[in-house]
This record gives structure tokens, C-alpha cells and sequence, in this order.
């Protein structure tokens, strides 16, 4: 694919829209147009650009361009830019922010932005812009910030267009005309059908409905995969439903199950994006992060991490330090032993990783988690094998020592099993038991397979060697 | 969050609803209906099920059950579930089905699903399943595949409503109403505008339109946000726009930037979900990967990886072997290497993950590259700091040479701060020279830290304590 895609990149107009990356020139003479305070051709610079965008140039530029960027950019600020910022930088955005252009961009935007926007604020913000907003949209935000965060109530969007199940074409496209403008979502796909108790019954995409005659009854055009969202569902979940039954949108119901709200695709889809993101991040030891982070902040994020590591290689060192005596002898040993741990290390990774993810997915599940722990040892005992013989002949080759070719390969053979077993089931343990297993199971897996490394390939030597 | 989250899952009925894993008590009772081969009882367990999660279930089960499952389900099985079926079972599954069931099977299926389904067949099976297709419908299917894979050309839908920019709201009602079924898309959201040359010019939500006046022009009716996507596009990039922009659909455009077909956002997702999961498994050197690969496929799939592995351990051995004097006369110097290598590690993979998602949603870039650098040796050299103080008491402690911890401690800084050079600068660099960072930094980055770490510790003690 690459080669053609390339070729294709090579027409520069089709450039920028080939990778939407902010073009390094715009960036520079934004950043000239507020070095020289030239505020009319800040905002001629920045017209063309989607508020994602400016947002991602507030987050790429210096702490001190930024404030002097937004104060001169003032009253063109608009509520977009704001929910499209990194949370590391939102709080530093507003308190730049002068109050007038702080309520005017927040009445703006639509109410799950607003949500979405304060939620992790500290409260003095939270007031001012809870304060800007009107009473209506004030009742509304604060509503949905009853729901737990990182919930289906929280995400939904509470405007619902909906019709009874006895609603013919005619009636459901009237009563679309006759409702006033802001009772209705700005984008919406569905009308959702509910019984007479409040429960949703079903979909019907406007498509369909358009095309169809008006005295058509509304249960004849239903979708067939109709899928309802309970409230307190976990977001992650939601995301999931969405990618798995390639929903378009689901309506959410409360614990009576009556129709409260509903999710789009598009909600579904950033959830997704952010969900991946938390679990790369996670497995690499590092916390929520990002560019905009502080020094101060990113490094209080990565501490903790390596702390734990730090522990895990002191136990470690002090499998070693049982063994001082036969290195002190064959001081092979000492350079030879890394090399079991770090292959180990890296198988385990590998099943660690295939693991997390398959439970991320749901694909491993209690019918087939024994054959997917055989299978990740089965690998480890071939690959074992293989990089066994290949570590034999060279320790017998570097060190013309037979018997240390024949106890790295063992110990090889034993550490890769067990990375294999340890890579697989340790995330399987930490999730039955309710730990985020992209959170933990690093630390663990290495240690495993430093410990079994190091005492499997010393423990040998000292028994064969000495 | 999860306490109140957790709370509702208590609820039973909910539970299923909570996570969506397939019910073990479902599969069991499944595979013993295969197993007592009782079709009927079969049919009725899986009805229920959604095709995804159908495949779901066969990707869970062993070879020898799949086999035995789909021959008994016969005529149930249907297209859906083979394109919902992950890569590695496909081919398998389709030896399975007999000609008849495939045939019927695929022609169930939109001509964008039987392409992403034969796209990685052998090309007997896409002989066998294009002959299966209907004349018109096996045309597009060749027509789409004649786009490089992975482009957006070959991710778009052909069938796209469409209206020219003088129409009115009236005229494009009609219009749609007197299309025939079967040249719509079975799903479609906005109505794209053309220019006479054929050019998209804007969006017409399907909500808007039905609430206009139908006297309206269509192109008062356009949406704020409209993005083009070149045929040639790379798909990644397309998921990137949706998500960045919020996009529901996009027209896709050949060369001249005539409309050629439509993209919608489930698609986008779907492409989203699948470059993380790449991004995620490459990090951890696994390659596509899947958990009903074979042994055999998932050993050779982790092979080369760890191979590379295994040089770059073999490297840093050899910087150790350098200094075995050292180690003979100073055995603790053995037991404490480790611990710099390893922490450095850590911070590199830290620093390398961080990048690398960075350069994947586009926000490292010229203009904030080198204060990303400056930033993550900042972190390093912090960190290196509070973790040399801790190794330098332990190394005095524990072996009672203030020299010792003096060493360790200097290694470990030295170290830190270098794996935060290497962690940002090596996937910055390799993306620079075209090479996917995700695929290839993690090898280079523990190859620097391993040897810088064991020579700068081992060099000091050497040249101090000796």
C-alpha cells in the first residue's frame, strides 16, 4: 500500500490534506503575528483553522506564547477551541481568559460539551463557568454531573427525538417540523420508539423514514441490531458496543429502564480513542500524560513507576548476590546472565501485551483462557529451544566452555516457558481479581522472568560449573 | 467512578448488559449441543447471538469444535458472520463451509464487506467467492479492489446520495424517494452537494432536510464542518480526520476531485480501533497477532523480535565482558548492574511510548519537537536524581562502600537522562526516515539504555574503586 500512498503525497496541495498535521509555517507566522502583536493577522491566520486544530497549536506552543496568544487574540476565542484542549492545559487557558470572552464561549457550546469541559476542574472554575451559563443549561450540565463520571449517563446526550410505536410516517415527520430548533440534538440519526411506559423500543434511520410513505407505520422501518445502554454502564463498555454491533446510536435508559438520553458514534468513537490511549500509556508504566504536561507534573506521573521497578530489580540483584561465589569464579556468569533475564523479559512482554488486549476485547473469556496459557508456553518452549541453541553455541564459542553453552541454553529454555506462563496469567489473575491488568501486570511479568532468569541460569552454572 | 459503576453491576439482568462477554454458560451449552449434535437445539442457542458475536464465540473454541460447529449450523451461517470473523480463522473456516453456504453466504453481503473479507484470502477462495457474486455486484468488488490497500479508496462505499448545489429541499426528497432500494446505501446520514464538474461542495444533514421548508435551497443548508478525503489516502489519516474532526461522513474524491464515493464514521472507528491494536502490539514487538493464531503462526510471528532482542543483549554482554576484572576483584558490581540497566530501561520505554503516540495523533511536531526533547531529559535527569540518592543509601547500606553507592548513583543519573534523549529522539528520528516508530524504537532504545547503563556503572567502579 505504503509505495502508492506515498506517490500520492507528493502532490503538495494534496499534502495537507494527506496528514492534517499543523504545517510548521502556520505555526511560525501565527507565533510572528503575536510577536509583533499584529492582531489582524492573527485572526486572518487563524480563520482557516478548525478549532481542533488550534486547540493541538495551543498545546504544541511554549507556556508563555500561549497566554500571549490567547490575550491578543481575545473575543475571537470561541467555546470550541476550549473543549478540544488537552485537560493539562485547559485550567491555564481559562484563567488567561478574560471573564467576559470566558461566558460568551461557554454559552456557546452545546451542553455535553459543557459536561465534558468542567468536569475536571478545580470548583472556583467550575463556578464561573457554571455561573455564565444560562439557567437552562446550567439545570442541564449539572444533571448530567449527577451521573458518575466515566458513565453512560454522564456521556449521553439528553436531547431524544423519540415517537410512539402506533406513530405513522406522517405523524413522526410533523411532529420533526413542529418541534422548535433547540429541543432537538444538532445532529441526530434515529428516531427512537418507545412504549407507553418510557422504554425504547426500537430505531428508525431518518433515511428510511424520508423514503417512506407517509402512512407507513414506524414498526414496519425498524433497524434490526437495536442495542440500549443501561445509565451507570462503564463508557469503556459503551465504546465497545458501539466497535462490536457497529452501532450509529443507542438510547440510554435509567434503571426503570425508561428512554433518558441517547449516545451518538461520534461520543463512541473519542471514548474508543481515549480508552486505547489510557492502555498504551499504562502497560509503558507511565500514567494519564501528555506533551502539555509540566516537567514537575510528568515527573511526579512517572515516579511511581519506576519506584515499583526499582523494587522489582532489587529483588532481582539479590537473587544474584546468592551467587557471588561462582561469579567471583567464572565471571562469564556476570556477563552472560543478562541475557536469559532480557529474553525472557521480552517474551513475557509479548504475552503479556496479546493477553491485555484480548481482555480489552473480550476475546479471552473463561472457554478458552486454558488454551490460550497452553498455547503461550507452547510458544515459549519453541522459541526457548530455538534461541537456547543458538546462546549455547555462542557461550560455547565466546567462552569455549561446553558446560556454560549447555546451562544458558537450559536456563533459556526454562525462562522463556515461564515468561509464557507468567506473561499470560498474571494479567488473567490481576483482571479476576478487579486490577486494571494494562496497569500492573509490567511490573509483575518482569520480575517473574529477572528472578527465574538470573536463579535458573546462576543456580545451574553453580551446580554444573563449581 | 467504577464504586458506583460497580454497585450497578450487582444487578444480574444488567450483567449482560454491563460487559457484553460472551456468557461461558452460553458457549458450554453450545458446544454440548454440537457435541450431541442437535441442530435444532444449536439453532435455537444461537439465534439470539449477533453475528460478531457469533464470531466471537468461534474464534474462542478450538479447531476441532469450530469445524464440527459450522458443518451442523449449515445453512444458518450467514455472511455477516464471515466478516466478522478475525483474519487468522477465515480461510479455515471457509475450507469448512460448503459451496453452496458460501455462495449464499456472500451474496447476503454489501460489496464493501466482501471486500474487506477476500482482500486477505488465497486467491483461490477469492475466485471461489467472487464467482459466487452476482455480475454487477462482483464488478465493484474488483473495482475497489483495484485501490491500494489500506487507502481510503478502498475503505469508501460507492453508493452516495448526492444532489447538484441549485436543488431545493422538494427536489431532493423527490429524488430520493424515486431511487430504487438497492442504489442507496443501506445506511447514510447527509445528502453530498456537487458542483457541475462533480466536485462535493458540502453536507445536507438528513435531519435538516426533513425539517425544511421544501421550497429551501439545499445549499443554505450546509454543514459547518466538510472534509474532502483524496481516494489515495492513507487510512490511518482518515480515522485521524473523523476523530479530529468530528466528521459523521466524508466524500471521498478521485485525481480530478470528482466524487467517487462516501466514508462513513462506523468504518472510521473500526480503522481507528484496528491501528491502535497495531500501535499497541508492535510497542510490545508482537506483530499482528491474534488469539487464534496457531502455535506455529504465533511463534514465527515472535521470533524475529526476539531475535533482535537477543543481538542487542548479546551488545550490551560484550560492554560488560569489558570490564571482568572489575567484576572478579568486585563481585557486587554484578549484583548491581542490573538495577541501572533496568531503570534506564523503564524511563526509556516511558519517554518512547509517550512519543510515539504523540507522533501518532500528530502532536509532535517541528514546532514543539525539541522542547519535547528538553522536557522528557529534564524528567530523566529528576527522576535520576531521587533514584540515585535511593541506590546510592542502598548500595552503601547494603554493601558498606560509600565508593560504591557514589558510583551507582552517578550511573543511574547518567542513565536516566539519557534514556530520555534516546526514549524522544529515536522515534522521532526513525519517523523522520519513514520507518513506523511504534515497530522498531523499542529495540534501539533498550539497546542504548542497556549500554550505557552497564558502562558508565561498570567504568566508573572501575576507574574509582580500582
Amino acid at each position: 500500500m505504503s509505495d502508492q500512498v506515498a506517490e500520492n503525497t507528493e502532490a503538495p496541495e494534496e499534502d495537507e490534506a494527506q496528514n492534517y498535521q499543523l504545517e510548521p509555517r502556520t505555526v511560525a507566522s501565527i507565533l510572528y503575528a503575536v510577536e509583533i502583536d499584529d492582531r489582524a493577522r492573527l485572526i486572518e491566520l487563524m480563520e482557516p483553522l478548525h478549532a481542533a486544530d488550534i486547540a493541538d497549536l495551543l498545546e504544541q506552543i511554549s507556556v508563555f506564547e500561549r497566554s500571549r496568544l490567547i490575550r491578543l487574540y481575545d473575543k475571537e476565542f470561541d467555546g470550541e477551541i476550549l473543549s478540544e484542549l488537552d485537560e493539562s492545559i485547559r485550567e491555564e487557558v481559562i484563567e488567561v481568559l478574560t471573564p467576559q470572552v470566558l461566558s460568551q464561549a461557554v454559552r456557546e457550546l452545546d451542553s455535553d460539551d459543557v459536561v465534558d469541559l468542567i468536569e475536571d476542574l478545580e470548583d472556583d472554575q467550575q463556578e464561573a463557568i457554571l455561573g455564565a451559563l444560562e439557567e437552562a443549561d446550567r439545570a442541564a450540565v449539572e444533571q448530567a454531573l449527577s451521573w458518575p463520571e466515566y458513565s453512560a449517563g454522564r456521556l449521553m446526550q439528553r436531547e431524544v427525538v423519540m415517537a410512539p410505536e402506533h406513530w405513522s410516517v406522517g405523524e413522526a415527520i410533523d411532529h420533526l417540523r413542529g418541534t422548535p430548533e433547540q429541543d432537538l440534538p444538532d445532529q441526530f440519526y434515529h428516531i427512537v420508539m418507545v412504549d407507553p411506559r418510557g422504554h425504547p423500543v426500537g430505531n428508525v434511520t431518518l433515511g428510511k423514514l424520508m423514503r417512506s410513505k407517509r402512512a407507513t407505520k414506524l414498526r414496519d422501518l425498524l433497524e434490526e441490531t437495536f442495542q440500549i445502554i443501561p445509565a451507570m454502564q462503564d463508557e469503556g463498555d459503551v465504546a465497545y458496543a458501539f466497535n462490536q454491533y457497529h452501532l450509529i446510536s443507542a438510547p440510554v435508559v435509567d434503571d426503570e429502564g425508561r428512554l433518558i438520553g441517547i449516545i451518538t458514534i461520534d461520543d463512541a468513537m473519542a471514548v474508543l480513542d481515549e480508552e486505547h490511549e489510557e492502555d498504551i500509556l499504562r502497560l509503558a508504566g507511565v500514567g494519564e500524560s501528555s506533551l502539555s504536561d509540566r516537567v514537575i507534573e510528568t515527573t511526579k506521573q512517572r515516579l511511581p513507576w519506576l519506584a515499583v521497578n526499582l523494587v522489582t530489580a532489587i529483588a532481582a540483584s539479590m537473587v544474584i548476590s546468592q551467587f557471588e561465589v561462582a561469579i567471583a569464579q567464572i565471571v562469564a556468569l556476570a556477563v552472560l546472565m543478562p541475557i536469559v533475564a532480557s529474553m525472557g523479559g521480552n517474551a513475557g512482554t509479548q504475552s503479556l501485551t496479546v493477553a491485555v488486549r484480548a481482555i480489552a476485547t473480550k476475546d479471552l473469556t473463561g472457554s478458552n483462557v486454558w488454551r490460550v496459557i497452553r498455547r503461550e508456553c507452547l510458544v515459549g518452549l519453541i522459541n526457548g529451544v530455538i534461541f537456547a541453541v543458538v546462546m549455547g553455541i555462542v557461550g560455547i564459542i565466546w567462552f569455549g566452555s561446553p558446560a556454560l553453552g549447555y546451562v544458558i541454553a537450559v536456563a533459556m529454555v526454562i525462562n522463556m516457558v515461564v515468561a509464557g506462563l507468567a506473561g499470560t496469567g498474571i494479567p488473567i489473575l490481576l483482571e479476576r481479581v478487579g486490577v486494571d491488568p494494562a496497569l500492573a501486570s509490567g511490573a509483575f511479568v518482569t520480575t517473574v522472568t529477572d528472578v527465574v532468569g538470573f536463579f535458573a541460569f546462576l543456580g545451574l552454572a553453580a551446580a554444573v560449573l563449581l
